[in-house]
């Protein structure tokens, strides 16, 4: 089968031809329908320090996937053939302290797929059936296939009061796109989103955010003050990794309230932690990954209700043999989430 | 001034003169402009035996309206002449343990508005500053006069888990319509709401219910295992203390899910506790009032962001003179939320 | 091997030659050293009608134990031979909502040692190696053995606020016993335990409760408004299953309060709703089984630190040949916990 | 009558005849018999950039301290002539939105009795009488009169969760050693303590800390994986501001664990977030203050039980008149908390 593999330890991917993955015991093997392109896949493909650190050559790329089960390992009994399955990518020990208190998401011994193991940017993938979900019939396959992320945008939003709050969203890439769909569907009263990229702010504003802050031109916290009367944020959904984001997400809580903390900064960097966190009793959260598998339940329902849609936020359907073109687009800030078709695959 | 006044310890009320109130220190006078009708003023009205229990004749009714300040006591600095503002019921002291750690709500001492001291079915009324409220401008009257019961029904769905849940609404008198639109306003993926009225379930459907059970006709768990695909209910707002329908709505839940308890039964009632409650883990939340004042910043930024429109719950506007009518209405199931209009004032 | 086994659908159990269970893939199979028997047991032997609706003679009885591992099934790694291991009775599905969210203990799929499967009263038994904990070194073989209804108490305890709270736990049998250690080593300020048997409310003091209240000469509302000069309880640990316990348990809590019901009431009963539970703001928490494993790890934790000890309840260990005599002191109240010593163990 | 009084915008103060002060309506007028010397008195004293900021002079000194009633203002009812109180030093606005959602810790409007307004080290204090709270009788005085820094150990302690958990305390000052007794009290089951002074190190062996490190001589998260068996703290109170003690703790967590943060940085300091939070899922709390008035029923109930005695943190108790020994003292590391004794009082 063809694929894009990491094939080796320098800038760039090759597609290539690799055997079909073998469907072990307890796995499902998939024939993959879409799959999206994350921020992770453009640190691998540029072999950045983090992927030099992680990545061990060869590897088959992407670890958001949608793909209809065409061969159950044995033992595997809660999935037929036919099946259209997305997949959560965390593959997880089940023995560690965080396994077995219901905090799989942060568990020591996490293999990730597309990451550690061989992912989904290939015609075929194998994967664990604990980690497939069946993709809510009503939503269309580029909405199935980037219901990974779509979950980190769920475990951000839900990490902390969000019904009848003001939020705001510190980033407009897909997944702070996708946390504005998710934080209105979810009861969130006002959604205010940030960003310095007028294309993704006027993305932003397809997902229906309430109010947006060009923060190249305005002043976030004056913003937020306008916009909340005077009253403050509930919550900051950081999604930029951005020090002047957090920084003035902080500032712009009322107290008490809470920044939940997704997005990865490139550099450690300061707070002004008295002024910023302790005299204001603010919370902040550490989110990676998704509540396994609360937050797949929880988008589940969104998504079948019919209340979030996130199509807007998806610009790009492309095919995976163009994966360089894909990973330039994101690079360029030229796109919101971009999914890619497979070889073969009807678009 | 002309008042609705329970003046004596047996069914009915009279239509006084009385003096219009004074304004004590910390206190507000306000022109009534709208005022609700509630389940308890029909206890009151027909001096069943909580009321035989509870009330001090004579003492102007209605708990539920929205006035114009137009007199403000010592020491009122908050509000201003001719701010509009609603109020919360419930007196408290202030001092007992549940006041002093941030449920007011159940507080030993409460006095309500209406019940143990003069209320607002009057052309004025004088009430605590703290506890008024400032009506957000975008609702019209009708919806600032009933936010007291408005906020039972945020209370209530608010006591658990609500945003991508399934919940259901058991009873659609005002409250349980209410509910319907917290419930879907604030996130919930599913609204199912029952009753045995017709009305009151056509009622239901203007507010948006994703579904209606009338239990005259069909069985709740059998319809909610439809409707959920056989997963269950997360969570049931029970507003009609009725013993069967508090029975079926626990063994429609899910395991580990949640009944919050409005309703207020007519008489002591028996459960199967091990089936419903302890095999299942549930958890049981009795509710009552509103939390004081985060049930009121939660209906305002719901009520503000139009996302929460309840007037097609509120079924009558009328003349305050005709109480004995709208007590009629409540009592023959004729109505939703009824709203009297206080002599004088236009409609 | 000798067991003792439930093998016809009428009172009483044989002690019976059966084969060594064979030890699957995934699982351990342990030498037993010490069993508990538990009011569950009583049941089982008894035939009562719970039992005549949910076993399948012939069973080997037996669900809290701790045994050593002589066997390990295919893929199990965490365990050596040798090993003392105390286990969780639940075998769950690990596919149900449940499952998935982290509330296995209210899994719709349990099955449960000793009651659906063979359990651990007899020389050998096999068990899941996910159910299996290693049990902490510094507690004698019969703390070890009797950690599954331990953790039934500290689930209880858990289940709402603790620290510095002032705690009931109504029911002093072996749970109810545990439950007093298990409040106190967990920080509750104080801990009020009732009953209706000296020989038990003696063992309560022996756990060193606090007060202890006999309900059958004195009144539990007022000698709980005595203890704790008025405030009430904060909480109630439920482990009678009796309507007196929990009414007046409800009654003493202070308003907003919680009642952790574990105790299993024989048949349907009422509650005055209104009073108990909505006007005061009570939440009522079902509680069966443990937190699979977050309990373990507490339960852990509270015995490794030497601030938990429940020697005091457990007050027989006898041989197991002698499971009628066990099964008759349990039934006439004249034992805490009873402890079984197989065949051929030491003692 | 006497005072130490902040009376120029320089470092040091003066003991100056003041007079005393009047009783307002809600206000209690004490005879002060106890009073705490706090970091922040240093502050104070010293005259560093934050004092210059924030006091007025001149101002009468003493955030911490308990009294004996002598005068109750207009209106004021729930305390009596004679009664010993401690205060929440924290007067606040009853207007704010934190104030009125439960967090007036947190108001936005707060002022500081011995900060903003004229405190306690004094012969006599007047009080808003919301702020006092009876203390417990069988507590020494100088207990009583150190509740309000207690209350702040409290409040951290049980920013998350605490029972059956391990919990590092990381800064051993006055706080600090609160916390270890707090933490133990309140049902920790392992409690580790740190910091670079053999003095303080000591004082925490006193109160009773299950382990303490010394991190000039040895490596905290080492020492903590030894101590834990490799499972990590489950939450750090950090009291030090040290930014090493943060990053230190912040590694030492289990994954999902919590650090609340009470120590004030002496300035902004970086973290590595993405290694130290975001992909361990850990929560931090900013703290401040104490929960009013959770917080100090909490307390009321540790200390009442005789649970938590603190007495051993307490190092001195000294004539208000030494108080420029009392400030060298805590300047030099050479003490606990200590405590002052006003003119006239007896020992």
């Amino acid at each position: 089968m063809r694929a894009v593999v990491k094939t080796a330890a320098q800038p760039g991917v090759e597609i290539r031809e690799v055997p079909v993955p073998t469907c072990g015991p307890g796995e499902l093997l998939l024939r993959v329908l879409r799959a999206g392109v994350c921020g992770t896949d453009l640190h691998i493909y540029s072999w950045d320090p983090w992927s030099q650190g992680r990545i061990r050559p060869p590897v088959t790329m992407g670890h958001e996937f949608v793909g209809e089960v065409i061969e159950r390992g044995a033992g595997v009994t809660e999935f037929g053939l036919g099946d259209r399955v997305s997949c959560e990518s965390h593959i997880v020990c089940n023995h560690c302290v965080a396994c077995r208190t219901g905090k799989a998401h942060v568990c020591e011994n996490t293999k990730i797929l597309g990451v550690d193991v061989n992912g989904g940017f290939a015609e075929y993938v194998a994967v664990p059936a604990v980690n497939a979900w069946r993709a809510p019939q009503n939503v269309p396959l580029e909405v199935a296939g980037v219901m990974e992320p779509l979950g980190n945008a769920v475990h951000t939003a839900f990490a902390g009061e969000l019904s009848a709050c003001t939020i705001a969203v510190t980033g407009c890439g897909p997944i702070g796109l996708f946390a504005i769909g998710v934080a209105r569907a979810a009861g969130a009263s006002c959604v205010i989103a940030s960003d310095v990229s007028p294309y993704r702010l006027e993305l932003a504003r397809t997902m229906k955010a309430d109010a947006v802050i060009d923060v190249s031109r305005e002043t976030f916290t004056e913003r937020v003050k306008e916009v909340t009367q005077g009253r403050g944020l509930d919550g900051v959904l950081e999604m930029s990794g951005n020090p002047t984001a957090v920084r003035d997400g902080l500032a712009a809580l009322r107290n008490g309230g809470r920044l939940s903390f997704l997005g990865l900064p490139k550099e450690p960097f300061a707070l002004d932690w008295n002024q910023l966190v302790i005299f204001k009793g603010i919370t902040i959260h550490g989110i990676i990954g998704r509540r396994m598998y609360q937050t797949w339940y929880q988008m589940d329902n969104l998504l079948r209700s019919g209340r979030l849609d996130i199509r807007p936020a998806i610009t790009h359907v492309m095919p995976m043999e163009k994966i360089d073109d894909a990973i330039g687009l994101l690079r360029d800030g030229r796109a919101g989430k971009v999914v890619l078709v497979p070889w073969g695959e009807k678009t």
